[in-house]
């Protein structure tokens, strides 16, 4: 079962986080801004960062120091430096030399050698302020500790409006091991990947290149089956390490690779739909599936075009069971011969659409009590072949307009 | 020049226009929705209609009908018959059913042979009241007439919030001509086309071949460069008659050719920029310059990233020159191997972004004071080859929320 309450630790991981003054200082405490993730000596890491062409900064170096680490086969801890409140990003050479800075520093900090990557979310086009992480640094290094993941969830956040966190036991034939992690997100949010990073770690002993495949298979699965607005940061990544803590080995083929491999998916989709849960300005929470597509790609095209339609959006939004806005949508969504007769569409299993028009029996109220809820599931039948996918989504709501109009205010 | 006060009638064509019942009543008088464009035997008549899968019953209908009378080379008038306030879309048979029969009645009301050409605009999945459209159809062909072009645009307004118009003539060696059009559209604007309906007339005299040549390539220019939120309707319409009234022919080739093309397209820009300005919640007028590209693919798919991108336009609306956003949706539009030192970003010729950053001497006042324009040109030059693209668009502001929100309420 995933925990969303408590966080368990993972042996041969710590964290630290502090408020380092890089957030906007609204009136009061200052909010904490500035994460340390500690990966002890032994482990195996792996990553996925945004596909958007922009890269920024914290991510080509991350990457990059990541990668040699990997190849240098390095038996040194791996630290990820985490800051909110600015994201390195639209920064152009001075912002990679920043990145390069803020590592050099804190490899200075630390006892030991080590790999430091850094990861940045907030304000694109700001330069980051080193002298203050510098300053920082210190107090961060000496805060490290194995129960502090939520109090590392809290700063990486930005205008989420809560921390997200998810942990689970796994009991294997091997042993017991757990999995937790953090992520941050709450708009911009889009496949490949959403704007969110993430952290989440295991004691399980894993081999580097099956890590990075469990890593891709489950970000698939989750981080990239969401969207709020369709747009893609600069920034986006996640970091996936096994500790080995445990002594429990799991490798590829093995009955316990299964249970690991659907544990940590469902950890994933924990995170990822918290973040759609705290989607900026929702009030709605929508599973998209789609069904009976030719193709997993075209049953994707047909769930973004849907997901990401305005109109269907601010529907959703008004409670309003404007199911021909969902038909558009499907109809625009660029699938070839797709026969509008054999489409059938669902809200929370009820039938609101059937050969291109309402059923005869449709009740307009009880459309509009399912239209009501919190949490709603739209379905789509494409009646085309046997392929299905699922995505997550939210709505349009006036609120969306105003934290996004009044980011940088 | 472009005029969009006076509107030029067209001869060989008539306009009229009512108030049948169809849009809902508010307070007061009603709104006219109904209206009667007359195109005298021997015009030439093309058109274009929506790509969405999903077409709705009219344009299914309206194709049709319109292809028969063109394999027919029949020499008697086309009627077009639009009402507003339903869209008859995602009505399945039904509406099929419904729109032949407002056709067959029309041809009833008629004292001649003629072919009927349905369009509907308005809400989806409401069945088209066909009694009330047949109790108006008397006096609406009574009420025919050359000089009722804005009462047509007013009676095929949603929520279009004034009606659109434009009529230029042309000075040709052959003697002079006219082209008069209306269009409506405000929402759900999306390439392919928008959702619009749009009636252009002209009094020359051009080959039906020749007539839908020119059109495509009027519509790929104007109403398929404008985008408000990407969603495509089911009922996008645009029709182009030509009545040869004036004796005045064209042919592909000559001078005249040429230069009757050039103020079609000009007029076709009018109407389309005309739905931008109008568009639902919009306080921004925004070009997006696109240059420097491969192909005319690679701009077009910038554009429309930025364009449609709901933090791009959110900060626009915020007059926030959040060029950061911009960067971000360039970069995450799918083209392949972009150099971002090569990217440069202009607002109104200002450069914003250069090399990936600011540049040196970046005042952000001056970016400010330029957000804060009505209309503002974005300049994306991606430095990699010679192509260029044009996309018109508007900002994401609450009053779309509201208005999309509340559309059926």
């Amino acid at each position: 079962m995933i925990s969303t309450e408590t966080i368990h630790p993972v042996a041969g991981v710590r964290w630290s986080a502090l408020a380092a003054g890089i957030k906007n200082a609204a009136a009061g405490e200052p909010p904490p801004d500035l994460a340390l993730m500690e990966i002890a000596a032994g482990a195996s890491v792996a990553a996925v960062f945004t596909r958007n062409a922009f890269a920024a900064a914290p991510v080509s170096v991350a990457r990059q120091h990541l990668q040699t680490w990997q190849d240098e086969a390095a038996q040194t801890p791996v630290y990820c430096l985490v800051n909110a409140g600015n994201a390195n990003a639209g920064t152009g050479r001075a912002g990679i030399v920043v990145a390069e800075q803020c590592c050099d520093k804190l490899l200075q900090a630390l006892p030991t050698t080590a790999a430091a990557l850094p990861f940045s979310t907030g304000v694109i086009g700001e330069p980051l302020p080193l002298d203050k992480i510098e300053t920082a640094l210190p107090a961060l290094v000496a805060g490290l500790d194995p129960a502090r993941w939520q109090d590392a969830a809290s700063a990486i956040m930005t205008t989420d409006t809560i921390a997200k966190h998810a942990s689970i036991r796994v009991s294997l034939s091997a042993g017991n091991v757990v999995i937790s992690g953090i992520a941050k997100g709450a708009g911009m949010i889009k496949p490949n990947m959403a704007t969110m990073l993430a952290y989440v770690a295991t004691d399980a002993k894993i081999a580097a290149n099956d890590l990075q495949k469990l890593l891709n298979s489950a970000v698939n699965k989750s981080f990239n089956r969401i969207t709020v607005d369709g747009d893609t940061s600069t920034n986006d990544a996640c970091v996936l390490a096994a500790s080995g803590a445990s002594g429990v080995s799991i490798a590829p083929g093995s009955a316990d690779w299964q249970s690991f491999q659907q544990a940590l998916e469902s950890l994933f989709v924990a995170l990822a739909t918290a973040i759609i849960r705290d989607a900026e300005g929702a009030s709605k929470f929508i599973v998209i599936d789609v069904q009976g597509g030719r193709s997993q790609r075209e049953c994707l095209q047909v769930a973004y075009a849907v997901a990401e339609s305005p109109l269907v959006k601010t529907a959703f939004f008004a409670s309003d069971a404007n199911w021909g806005r969902i038909l558009a949508a499907v109809g625009r969504a660029g699938v070839e011969n797709l026969d509008i007769n054999a489409v059938v569409l669902t809200l929370d299993d009820y039938c609101i659409c059937r050969h291109g028009a309402r059923p005869e029996d449709y009740d307009e109220q009880k459309a509009s009590d399912i239209m009501a809820r919190p949490e709603i599931n739209i379905g789509i039948q494409l009646g085309r072949g046997d392929a299905s996918e699922r995505v997550w989504t939210s709505d349009l709501s006036h609120d969306y307009v105003r934290i996004n109009a009044e980011y940088r205010t």
